[in-house]
């Protein structure tokens, strides 16, 4: 099937690439360990020319293929690629923000091959204590226009853990709020860097029952210690023969992440009076942990959503007009502006 | 002057050994890089014989030449050498804990020359988070010593600033509870280990308006988020350009002692009308971070308290009987026990 759009998620560990037919369909995707902080080293020719620019080899090893068969597609990113270490910076767009604020503010970089790279720009919060998303924002739309009109209409709270958790709010299709929780991140220094670690012992199995009670932690009365302090009791509950090794690394997910989700009720209740419906986006074991959180902690509705990046990006791009919205349209692309 | 103890802390980090004198008073202190996470490892001859274990080698460096010219004096030591990792383990006592309970429960080990170390247990606190601490016991317990009757009847909160911070409710003389934060030693791994690292600059001069900063947030609204939210403001106040690399260090500190003492509020809160009197046990500019940080959070009464671990290890001695109680008594030490 002929494509329509090539759409990069662009981070700062990986490259995935999309190759999007009518409506946005999935025609082909690929994964690469190309993230702007492991961009590619070894040089090589590029339109006839030889090339030692690490954002010109990661695309061309992306999606070089695909536009040499299809060289008229128009490409569209999102992700740190547009950050100040990106390949082009595109400054942030302020809270409130929608599909057509973004739209309308991509930056383009021309490639060596002559084609114009349409970037996203990511989203910045102003406050005491500012806030900045690169690509979440992109998932976050992709999946709004995905919903019914009746959902967007009223508050919803999408989560996307990840090393950088962000929990945002939406509101009539747009994003009005939202906090990032380093919790996977500090997982990480924690385990590896400080005296936890050294009884902590990492293993394939998943200990739910460490991880319940690692999350049951932050509602404890000494839960009110914050995390700063509660962590120590992962050390000593070994100490003291309740956790083995293996158990600890589990209670200390649940720990934080109950840390996390106790802390966002908190926020959330300086402004509702009800928990929020949550839409949870991404896939795979760090999912289901937050979704067995959440579930403790008393929210009353949660759904995952698949495919945010690859919907947002295309939906971006038809309301930029780098393509035609109709499927039933002409197939081929409209040309792109420079 | 003729001594009467060689007391020594001797935790992971570094060994301090003290000669003491009639009332404890100080003749000699040394402070050797010998934490028992990192004794020495180059043999020498002990007593005649050759020796290559860690312990008896730091033994040796750091008051051998003491008992060399009094062989008679008692060894007394706190802190991580106790521990299952120490020279020789003494099973940590529970709260509530009193000079009587820990001088009651020293565990020996005989060295080399055939003099024993007496080890003053730990302290655990069980509960569903258990805690606990090594040494910071004989510390609390020698400022509450030295304290008139008068003072320890009400209660006090004894605060002792360190990678691991550790708040310590006294009352008749007793610890009746205690808090583990580990602030510093989760300063350390963020600020070398997770992506704050990247734009925060370490430098030597003290940015008192950061650090300040940092303290308020967590009493700011968005506070409510957390620490592990709240942190990645480092980032983003940087980004923004209000803070600028190197405040971004003392802004970090702050925010996280800042969570520390609003923490420790909240549980006091749980049991106290009113913030008790604290006594900041330590010196230098950590122990003027966190004075200036109680301050800002409304402690009405801060006192310094120095010396604290010869105090306290002066006083277990002495109610252990391994020494005389009056320096006018006769000055040579009471025989040990063994």
């Amino acid at each position: 099937m002929q494509a329509q759009l090539i759409a990069l998620d662009w981070g700062t560990t990986s490259l995935r690439a999309y190759r999007l037919g009518d409506q946005g369909r999935v025609l082909e995707h690929r994964s690469l360990d190309a993230g702007i902080m492991q961009l590619p080293t070894t040089p090589r020719s590029i339109a006839g020319q030889r090339c030692c620019d690490g954002f010109e080899l990661a695309f061309d090893e992306a999606c070089g293929d695909w536009l040499d068969a299809e060289p008229e597609l128009p490409v569209i990113a999102c992700g740190m690629v547009g950050s100040a270490q990106g390949w082009r910076e595109a400054v942030y767009q302020e809270t409130p923000a929608s599909v057509g604020a973004l739209s309308s503010a991509l930056v383009t970089v021309r490639s060596l091959r002559g084609i114009d790279v349409h970037i996203v720009p990511g989203v910045l919060q102003r406050s005491e204590l500012p806030n900045v998303m690169r690509g979440e924002e992109t998932q976050v739309l992709g999946i709004l226009s995905s919903l019914p009109a009746s959902e967007t209409r009223k508050p919803l709270l999408i989560g996307l853990p990840g090393s950088h958790s962000k929990w945002v709010r939406a509101q009539d299709g747009r994003i009005v709020h939202f906090d990032t929780f380093m919790t996977g991140e500090v997982y990480a220094a924690l385990s590896s860097h400080t005296i936890l670690g050294r009884t902590l012992q990492r293993g394939d199995a998943f200990d739910s029952a460490a991880f319940d009670r690692g999350v049951g932690v932050a509602r404890l009365p000494q839960g009110a210690a914050g995390p700063l302090s509660t962590i120590f009791s992962t050390r000593t509950l070994g100490l003291t023969g309740v956790l083995s090794g293996a158990a600890q690394a589990d209670y200390l997910s649940g720990l934080l992440i109950g840390h996390e989700i106790a802390a966002l009720v908190q926020l959330l209740k300086q402004t509702e009076t009800a928990l929020p419906a949550v839409i949870l986006i991404g896939s795979g074991p760090l999912l289901e942990r937050y979704q067995r959180a959440l579930d403790a902690s008393g929210f009353p509705q949660i759904t995952i959503a698949e495919q945010a990046t690859e919907r947002g990006l295309w939906q971006v791009a038809v309301q930029a007009g780098l393509i035609s919205s109709s499927s039933t349209a002409d197939s081929r692309p409209l040309h792109v502006e420079n």
